[in-house]
């Protein structure tokens, strides 16, 4: 059965997405003044939409965008105390203490030493290996995978690399776009534990997904009992 | 012998610093009413050296840094144009065509199948690997490896999970601190080869470096013929 679980960090492990919500928060009181706060989301979105081929995943790629978005929001009247309070949300988002998930750390506890564990994370290499150095978790990973982009070619390197059977990988993660439909693509199974709000950047058609490989949990420490089950039915 | 050979990336295989010195001359150019150039590349420099611990190296990092000299400097009054001008330096570099250095592909192409060939370079994950995939010297690599920092342990990491013996791995860069020094210090072989211009981030205090595994060549294409002796000086 299982032998090798590989999570998500971002919204999986510790608290990311809540980074982002209040940096949005910070950045409609910066542009009160020019614009609602609908007009500044929506403004956001489409040059953090049009940037993201260029500029990644990730805290700077993210903060660049928000500077271009004030100025084109407010024709250029935007004055450079204004841009120096965005690179500050910036600043700030890259120096945040990690905040764990509830039941994160006993839930490894409970699987390290009876699977191989591993994570797999997109976004900006150094502030990954930071965030994971401060969550205090690393003891629990064999290996930790931080790729550009999670497709299915990107997995597939990691299984062959670490010389995994796909059919006993299983991937958790708050993303279906990025943790569920790629493994299950290649075969492994995937176990979508969503995050209470959704990245708009991770927008997924709404799909039945259909194979036995497919698993949705409420919490991370509903993941012991998941594997148990799988288990027990694998063994006849 | 040596059986596996890395190469730096940025300065060793492409021209990179060159992108960074035409930013700079842009970025002296939108701040020319308000500093010379002298004031500019001080303030400049400062600013980085106090965000590179924050943004670690790339052309995102990087961007907001001259965003935040260019308010600085001119105490605020640089106008949105000006900051806005500043963001499409940042993108251009991203987007900027790759440019192999003399000689690369041809001695890539006389090692390649001889020794294991690999690319260990640090900086932008997404980055690194659209420049790679630009290059299309991809096929001769086995394997990249893209690291936040280039410290003993980061190689000591690659030598493990790759089986390498130290004594028969050689780096290959133009960086003393990153490519040259942390190599030596795990017991393997490093090859400098200075690029014409030394980044100001990468200063290393002079050294006499007195080992015998350390070898310093003008260009990447006298590397065939440095393997071929010291093959020739390890066969009796």
């Amino acid at each position: 059965m299982i032998e090798t679980i590989a999570f998500d960090a971002d919204d999986t492990l510790w608290h990311n997405e809540m980074l982002f919500s209040e940096a949005e928060q910070l950045f409609h009181e910066i542009l009160a003044d020019y614009a609602d706060a609908q007009t500044v989301r929506s403004k956001m979105r489409e040059i953090e939409h049009q940037n993201i081929r260029l500029f990644g995943y990730g805290v700077k790629g993210f903060t660049l965008s928000l500077v271009e978005t004030a100025i084109e929001l407010t024709e250029g009247r935007i004055d450079a105390a204004g841009i120096h309070k965005i690179i500050g949300i910036g600043k700030s988002m890259l120096s945040a203490p990690v905040l764990l998930l509830d039941g994160v750390r006993q839930t490894l506890e409970a699987l390290h030493g009876r699977y191989e564990l591993l994570v797999i994370t997109k976004g900006d290499l150094k502030h990954q290996q930071e965030k994971l150095k401060a969550s205090a978790l690393g003891r629990y990973f064999s290996r930790v995978e931080i790729l550009a982009e999670k497709d299915p070619g990107a997995y597939q390197d990691i299984v062959i690399r670490h010389g995994i059977t796909p059919e006993r990988f299983m991937m958790i993660g708050n993303s279906l776009k990025s943790d569920v439909l790629p493994v299950l693509a290649i075969g492994g199974h995937a176990v979508h534990i969503p995050y209470h709000t959704l990245s708009y950047l991770e927008h997924v058609e709404e799909t039945d997904i259909a194979s036995a490989r497919f698993h949705l949990l409420e919490s991370i420490t509903d993941l012991p009992g998941l594997l148990g089950q799988l288990q027990s039915e694998a063994t006849p």
